[in-house]
């Protein structure tokens, strides 16, 4: 979650934070996948005090979406989607056939190692050391040494045998994770910043049908979006972080919708 | 959780890692209170990825624990029965008769320090920041920067602030921390180490009404211990880390019965 924060620092020095808001199921679950992939990476190696904690936390997690919803083919669908979007360019003259047909290649190569992954979670199932984690972890403090003793002698291991079970875990999500950051990055590439204000911190428009909203916030402000929308309207109310701040009357910032 | 683990390597480079199973509620407590405690205080610089996130479930965690069992008062009590144990030795000529006064003004001190704290999660009541986390804990992946806004704003302060953040939540818990410590220190002294062997991978005793089990196993067997028992009785059963490892026939280990 950390390095996932994405914090900017223009040459005006005005530093900015970007949100981004899901507007259907679908981008609401890829989002929530990448943000636990993201977390898997920053902590795979174990090298600091409470990483293993967060590596384990995610992999559970994300076996348990990745067991909600048939993940690998909505991501098949929705890369068709924008190859299909990506196929008008063909033929094109201003368009850089080279990328684009680049491009091309890489959805339907992605596509076709997706269609052959066997279910996520295969590799999973009997893994014991995660089983024991995973019905401990509802309890506060569950995962304390009595609770999981497997767990307790595990991270007794060195690191390089710790990093070995990690790698392990981790090589079942490569597939996903090329393709989600594939998909996620052409949906963000789709839209465009564009300056807006908010007046007294409210404001409100009209979706177009977009997947994502993503917002860009200047930090002096110190406050953060709290957005409902669909894929058709969508309001954005600007929430203040610390209470006894006064709120200021006009908010600047950016928008952008990304179909 | 890494810090916490114990692993000691003595002159005869036998390594061997130290489990502890409570056998009665309140001790049981206690060490999950202690296991939550040491998570926080390993991750309250913030320094490294995903620090953050252990911070703030462990946080979440104990106060979760704390509202749960009116823990001051089970502390006081127990911490008043070693008070009692401990002026049995007053004039006895054997025992260094300064060390046990200073015990005993130590354990009075804490004791009053205790009485005169305010229900544990008062502070804690309004904290926006936690609340929005506690939300959001139990869905997979329900962290993400689009279910809780202000914890991506959070994320975004500099560390100097959120250090200041961590210290304040933490301040809650100081003396809850240095009760508990002088509590579990007692307890676990109380005990002293002696050689056993478990045949098959079994082993059961008589617990002599015990508060808790301390095991010392050398991970050349790499197995660890799942304990069942209670004041009376309890019964060992070591179990292979890697399935497909063959099972030693004796099992030489160090066991405590800590009361």
């Amino acid at each position: 979650m950390q390095n996932y924060a994405q914090t900017e620092s223009t040459s005006k020095v005005v530093h900015r934070v970007k949100y981004e808001h899901p507007l259907n199921e679908h981008t609401r679950m890829y989002l929530r996948i990448e943000f636990l992939l993201k977390q898997i990476k920053n902590c795979i190696a174990l090298e600091y005090a409470g990483q293993h904690r967060v590596l384990l936390t995610s992999i559970i997690e994300l076996l348990e979406l990745c067991d909600q919803v048939k993940i690998k083919n909505e991501i098949i669908k929705d890369l068709e989607k924008h190859k299909n979007k990506l196929k008008k360019w063909l033929g094109v003259a201003k368009v850089n056939q080279d990328l684009l047909k680049n491009m091309l290649k890489q959805i339907t190569e992605i596509s076709e190692e997706l269609l052959r992954l066997p279910r996520i979670d295969a590799d999973f199932l009997n893994d014991r050391l995660l089983t024991s984690v995973r019905q401990r972890m509802s309890i506060p403090g569950g995962c304390c040494s009595f609770d999981v003793p497997m767990l307790h002698c595990w991270l007794h291991k060195s690191q390089a045998e710790k990093q070995h079970f990690a790698y392990k875990w981790w090589s079942s999500f490569e597939v996903i994770n090329e393709a989600l950051t594939i998909l996620l990055k052409m949906l963000r590439e789709s839209g465009q910043f564009m300056e807006f204000q908010a007046v007294k911190g409210f404001y409100q428009g009209s979706a177009e049908k977009a997947n994502l909203l993503r917002i860009e916030i200047p930090v002096k402000y110190n406050v953060y979006p709290v957005v409902s929308g669909n894929k058709n309207r969508f309001s954005i109310r600007f929430m203040n972080f610390a209470e006894d701040e006064s709120f200021p009357d006009i908010i600047d910032f950016k928008l952008a919708l990304c179909k």
